[in-house]
């Protein structure tokens, strides 16, 4: 599939990028449907203000809708951004021009009840680090997502939840969690440790919308083993539905649901 | 200056390695000094350790040492090794095949009072997070460094001293911290956070043989503060004493002498 360096159809990038040397760089995953990008304004303010994180010039947005456009009508599109070469050593050049990096793969082909009625998920024994300065940030750092996937070959199981240092649930390795109990729907924080995804602020937004009551804080083990529903998203997957958790099992529930619905038919 | 990509001259990278997508993987700086790679033996085992972290497999030390051999007599040497191209998604494909990446660069041009009358330090805000899995590993996941040393553009100050959350001494960002006192050489435990480099090691290896009590324990600022010497190490720059750090000036000390040369004369 094609892949747009700099606008330029090319699979390759400087060995010296600093994307590669240090993981200096930030990404966004989203859906490609119809020709659409799904949910673009959001994607690219989040692309922008993770650029500002880490003090990275952030490309135009017209720019990289042009390039999207340039990718297949139906895909998983990929859009890094990274500080650009660089000569040896930490210090970041004034004249700093950021690689981007758009590139399409296809579709992933889920099992269906992965949709329907839901996923078996592991609880990953790694622990994320406390990191203020980076947490929230779809930052190219990722490999505590890397050594917590490697836990499990098991194909039955689509995804694993990490806690933090504490013991509180943050995120799954490619996902965020909420959790439902009684009228309620929850959300770790993420000011310590995790990724804030697109698809987690959507949902926060539809809640209020729904007349949930929505709480974002610390969540422990015990409070998301206690929850009525249990529920993953991210940009790709929409929202899965966690069956199977530690132990314990859950029927398929209806603000899971709900919610997946909204993800898919609306674009706001 | 020349760079080969699994043993081949190429500036250029696949856009999907996983080094650039997520810093899956490791790296090593070296000295090459009238065409020897300086502490190869040391250099290899360390990469071979850091390659075991991440369960990577580590390329063959002849087949490295003869790539190093192509690059400039007199140069920095870097060896980056990566989990190598993959599909999207964190899970590592069983035939994965790590890329080998051998580049030059010149010695840098140092101020010669760095080694005679030490070198100003700044105190870093941003602190380390804590992650033992990766703790101690020379990793691709290098964003605090490059946050860290965004904290200083002031050209006299040559590095950067990094706590850890409870405000223990770590490292610099580009270098292991020594401090003496009455008989005592001092560096933090790297446990939780940090890079174990190999000038540290060697360091450790002579202080012994000096007849110094060697403490590789949490280290307080406090502690440095009120030490008689403090020391930066690696391989580039071998060592430099703190002349000036957080409000206190240090006048040049023997012992820093003594293990600069130790480092620069032998090969061990």
């Amino acid at each position: 599939m094609i892949t747009l360096i700099n606008g330029t159809p090319s699979d390759l990038v400087p060995a010296n990028d600093r994307g590669l040397l240090y993981g200096d760089g930030v990404f966004r995953t989203l859906k490609r449907v119809g020709g659409v990008s799904r949910c673009w304004p959001r994607q690219y303010a989040k692309l922008a203000a993770d650029c500002a994180a880490l003090n990275l010039r952030c490309p135009d947005a017209a720019l990289l809708a042009a390039e999207l456009a340039q990718l297949p009508p139906d895909c998983v599109a990929k859009i890094i951004v990274t500080r650009g070469p660089g000569a040896r050593g930490y210090a970041v050049a004034v004249d700093a021009m950021p690689t981007r990096i758009v590139t399409a793969s296809a579709l992933p082909d889920y099992p269906a009840s992965y949709s329907i009625s839901g996923v078996k998920v592991h609880l990953c024994h790694l622990r994320l680090a406390s990191q203020p300065r980076l947490a929230g940030v779809k930052h190219l750092n990722r490999l505590e997502n890397v050594l917590a996937r490697m836990e499990w070959n098991d194909a039955s199981i689509a995804e694993g939840i990490l806690l933090d240092e504490a013991g509180s649930v943050i995120e799954g390795t490619m996902s965020n969690v909420f959790c439902y109990r009684a009228g309620r729907l929850h959300t770790p924080d993420l000011s310590n440790c995790g990724v804030a995804g697109v698809q987690r602020d959507r949902i926060l937004a539809f809640a209020e919308e729904l007349g949930l009551t929505v709480m974002v804080a610390p969540l422990s083990l015990d409070a998301l083993m206690m929850a009525e529903e249990v529920m993953l998203c991210n940009s790709v997957i929409g929202v899965w539905q966690v069956r199977e958790f530690n132990g314990r099992v859950w029927h398929s529930g209806a603000i899971s649901a709900c919610l997946r619905s909204l993800l898919e038919e609306r674009d706001d």
